[in-house]
């Protein structure tokens, strides 16, 4: 079954760590999974884990455990860790992906160093390779074991020169085939060289028709390749077609899950990747940054009110349905723009022109509006005095809630045109731009009405 | 390579469908994969997708193509099928998981007609069993297809057993080793059976430390499970450990992704599921509820400042803030309630008691309260003439940060215990409510600052 942290566990943990009983805790070290014992590092102080972590004995599960630690969790713990342990204890027994990314964190000065203390010169170059490539491509994910067999040996063959590479790959889903030149020709599969009869040739079973990416290919978009096709692991190739790697799904899921985190992160208007157990400093780092950008905002708002000050005085009742059209125009335009965002994030908004979706965004605001803006005059026509006022709240309503969709339907899209990340256009800074404009169509509107009526 | 859907291979096509050229029309759909096809679907009206649909030669093919098309379109298309042809092209060439959920997607009604015409027993069988879980459980997401070996069998034994099996499912992650009882024992890997030497036996190379799911556990709880150990496939028992079925990894992210997709759109104030590309009426309808939601509780809002009439008809300049103060309750507000609503989807919430996270929660916004309050009030104090709206805008601006981090903090806390969707607090509902609230606290201390000063 499972594992599951609780407040018992780990005071009995700490016990034992404070007792240092390096017998219980490297029993309990054993019994547990890589990804369990990174888990619990949050809970401890460095000291605790630092003497918990080199306590465990299998090299390979000590190296998953720094693997699967999260960035900052890891660069502190490694920071008291001399080189030679680093590479010794942990990168020498990590995929080369992994051990990449471990060395890409560590600062500048120490890359060299730890790359140099590496004993598998196998591993070192795979490693050097990989930090070659942009992390956010597919040759930043993609690791360097394969296994691979050639398109002209017969099965058993095959199966000899799988033994030969089994050792460094954990979970074989595909054997690659590749020519002469390592050019990647296909795929077989386990069970077909399992079950073919003997003396088959692997150019009779192979398949051919296989998806691949280019090194240089977007993360995002090779998430999303893998998602669409349900692949579990994506060959990855260079300009010639030669086989460099393979990207497997559990990473292409971490990239999807950041994308979708740092997009819900933008709307929330938080800045940093940040989790509820995250110390108080850090929470507030990451939001204040988003709270500081709609102060100014609604300064500025208020700026624009204060030129309005003697209608505000004259007509105090125009005051009361300033947090209304306020809030609308912020409801549609997150609206818009998050359906924008999610359309170019997982490429389904491309078969239309730009001419055509603000169209159709046109018209789902212009149904929108209009209802908003009847139900709205409906209630002050009851409860209003002023016929004025009933005219002027509705007007602008039905403006501000076209203006405010289009603005957030345009927004992501040019955003997404010059090549910023268009999720700024969910986040505050738009909404406290549709504030500032609605409020100026309001009180112009206002102007104008109370004027002529 | 993969497939780029464009407008010219559109026309193209449907100059094909047009022109009834089923040759190339047949040809064009066995060269594309089901996804590719699948996703043509929303480009084409029903006679021409059912036109090309039946063309499809490959019955598996045609079988993963229903099963890739959306839950609506995949209703409009089979509405317009015989029974006969759904279970004899479709059903009868799905994975048992995938066949359920067509069959559990047609009305009632047609049910129990289209089980009846399956001609294969066994999956006719397998439906039945799979539908009687909830589609939010394991047991709704698993399927029937799956490898097994007796714990008692040697190398030879197991892989003949295997070749027997292996015709109904499409990769074999694991190999499952059970009992005489099909209690499961552990599983087995392809490669450990290919490299095994002649003679070994199962029960010496299985690994014993297999992570499995109950079928009644929530789909949610299963993707978070899968996502946190990295596994391609999970197999699910029944109560006394027998094995029912597996899941495997393309199904987990897609819960993973639709619940990303569910909060993004709480978060929107979007109520349905849909894209750019749906319909206008179906782009209105999704987004109507949580504007007219958000309508209301302004008007509210408008009451409220209308109890404060005279205050504002004499200090004009209050009025000026009140878009700042209802933004920035807001903004606040989102960012505590996102961050206890991404804690409590992913489980990492659980290990401070809730006056801990109340107190953090506190000191944050306290932090970014002071900042706020102390910059607004730097530049009212240059700015305005009035010091008791200076003073007045500085203090309710820290309070309404402070009550909307707590309110944001604790309403997704109270509705999760309540077993309603937390995410519900960072839509337009909550938002609102902090208007009111932020409202009501500015008003009050208005009023009180004004007369005292």
């Amino acid at each position: 079954m499972h594992f599951e942290l609780t407040r018992d566990f780990l005071d009995n943990l700490i016990e034992v760590i404070e007792k240092k009983d390096e017998k219980k805790a490297a029993e309990v070290m054993a019994e547990m999974r890589a990804v369990d014992i990174a888990e619990i590092y949050d809970s401890l102080n460095l000291d605790q884990a630092k003497y918990l972590f080199l306590l465990i004995e299998d090299r390979e599960k000590a190296a998953d455990v720094i693997a699967e630690l999260d960035d900052n969790d890891r660069s502190r713990f490694l920071k008291v860790l001399p080189d030679e342990v680093i590479a010794s204890k942990f990168i020498d027994h990590m995929d080369s992906d992994d051990a990449a990314d471990v060395i890409a964190d560590l600062p500048d000065e120490r890359q060299g160093e730890v790359i140099q203390k590496i004993k598998d010169i196998e591993q070192a170059g795979d490693i050097v390779d990989l930090m070659s490539y942009d992390e956010d491509t597919a040759g930043g994910l993609m690791g360097k074991e394969i296994i691979t067999v050639h398109i002209n040996d017969d099965v058993e063959k095959a199966i000899s020169e799988i033994r030969k590479q089994v050792d460094e790959v954990d979970d074989i889903y595909y054997v690659y085939v590749v020519d002469n030149d390592y050019i990647l020709r296909g795929t077989v599969s386990l069970t077909k060289l399992l079950l073919a009869s003997k003396g088959s040739e692997i150019k009779d079973i192979y398949n051919k028709d296989v998806i691949y990416v280019r090194a240089d290919m977007k993360a995002e978009d090779v998430a999303n390749l893998s998602d669409k096709y349900d692949l579990v692991a994506l060959p990855v190739v260079d300009e010639l077609g030669r086989l460099l790697g393979r990207i497997t799904f559990d990473d292409l899921v971490d990239v999807m899950r950041e994308e979708a985190e740092k997009d819900y992160q933008m709307m929330s208007g938080i800045s940093e990747d940040v989790e509820h157990s995250d110390k108080i400093w850090r929470l507030t780092r990451a939001r204040l940054p988003w709270l500081l950008v709609g102060l100014i905002g609604e300064i500025i708002g208020s700026k624009v009110l204060a030129g309005y000050e003697i209608q505000l005085a004259t007509h105090a009742a125009l005051a009361f349905f300033l947090p209304l059209i306020a809030a609308m125009g912020g409801n549609a335009g997150v609206q818009s723009a998050s359906i924008v965002v999610q359309g170019l994030a997982n490429g389904s908004i491309n078969m239309e022109s730009t001419f055509k979706k603000i169209f159709k965004e046109f018209s789902v605001a212009f149904i929108n509006g209009v209802i908003c803006a009847v139900i709205l005059f409906g209630y002050n026509f009851f409860f209003s005095d002023s016929f004025a006022l009933t005219l002027t709240v509705s007007v602008a309503l039905f403006s501000v809630i076209i203006f405010a969709s289009l603005f957030g339907t345009f927004v992501p899209l040019a955003l997404h045109k010059l090549k910023i990340d268009p999720a700024i256009a969910t986040g505050p800074f738009i909404t406290t731009s549709n504030d500032i404009f609605g409020l100026l169509i309001y009180m112009t509107i206002g102007g104008i009405l109370f004027t002529l009526i």
